[in-house]
């Protein structure tokens, strides 16, 4: 079997997973966000902050996925919200069947948010479809302001963009709008939510989206 | 065939590869450095500034590995050095036949000092030896100091570490001496070489340690 037709149906395996996941989230009335970005963008900071800020407080469930270690999870587990550590062992991305694995036993309506916080990598989890009704990328300010236009994919799969870490921007060489202009080269309709999980700016922005993908999925 | 065979037979392939490109280098004397790290961790900037600082300058040839676009080897050629861009237009990592493919007709007798920085990315590069002599993987104080361990292989695979940016230390929470003792978990021999791209602080042993190396390959 040749390694493109190999990939094909592995892509199309996940696809199904994926679609089995969408309809019990669905069904659930759960807003999934698939939270993607690289290695210390800020990623469980942002599910931390969120789940110390959003008022009122809804029922979360958070699935972290990491190559190694159990850190993630029990960072969340402190703040009194239940978190699934998947442990991928050196695979680069979540999958659906991973994913479905791990809530397939589980009541879901017990729960109105899902975070499912991805790999940190800005390449491979983007091809993969967890069954999300969002997918969030966290690019971060001292990655500097060109990774949207070299890592076009994952902006392209995105449908919003947390920029973390603007405390920092007096410190470093990054421009915003230089940011917004390439990430909009690789999806126009983006959104953008700048913010700082230290500083707690832009937050707000960033809780009443979420708010809004709730009351949407609350049928 | 199955995925976990045809990995192996991708791996033994990229192993003929990468033994035939470490002749090629040998033969010509060229030290050659695997530069691997998250996007944004500072790869270019460190190749940058070692070809603005290193003393006397050696003939360096660098090889660019992106996603998408020629913006890195473009910096470098405004330096006046030689770059070549690989682009890999989705594939996670480089790997020894794309390495082979870009220098097979090249001379490489006329360089000293070969750099490859490999796709951003903490996982998947961290499998495809290149025929290095070395392999430097750039850590950031940004990312946090819990990546080593999250991302064990990297740091395994790797003989020295960058921890670059050390100049943001006082504004983020970054504790230099947990982040060496995780990256000693993975690897106990792993050699330190934190400096500041910025600041410049650090710098002087980084290119030490490159001299060091540019001698050993000079038979």
């Amino acid at each position: 079997m040749s390694e493109i037709k190999l990939k094909k149906n592995v892509h199309s395996r996940n696809q199904e997973f994926a679609d089995q996941n969408r309809q019990q989230f669905q069904r659930a009335g759960l807003f999934t966000v698939n939270i993607l970005g690289s290695p210390g963008a800020g990623k469980t900071s942002l599910v931390e902050q969120t789940v110390q800020q959003l008022s009122p407080l809804p029922r979360i469930l958070v699935i972290e996925g990491d190559v190694e270690t159990e850190y993630d999870a029990d960072r969340i587990r402190k703040l009194g919200v239940e978190a699934i550590q998947i442990q991928t062992h050196g695979a680069c991305h979540l999958d659906a069947i991973m994913i479905r694995e791990y809530i397939g036993e589980k009541n879901l309506s017990d729960f109105q948010l899902l975070f499912i916080e991805n790999v940190g990598n800005l390449i491979c989890p983007a091809g993969f479809d967890l069954g999300e009704d969002t997918r969030v990328v966290v690019g971060s300010t001292t990655e500097g302001d060109d990774k949207p236009i070299k890592y076009p994919e994952m902006y392209y799969t995105a449908n919003a963009c947390v920029i973390n870490k603007i405390d920092l921007i007096p410190h470093i060489n990054f421009n915003l709008e230089d940011f917004k202009t390439r990430a909009r080269q690789a999806n126009e309709d983006l959104l953008f939510l700048p913010l700082s999980c230290t500083s707690g700016e832009g937050m707000a922005q960033w809780l009443d989206w979420l708010k809004q993908g709730m009351a949407g999925c609350q049928g």
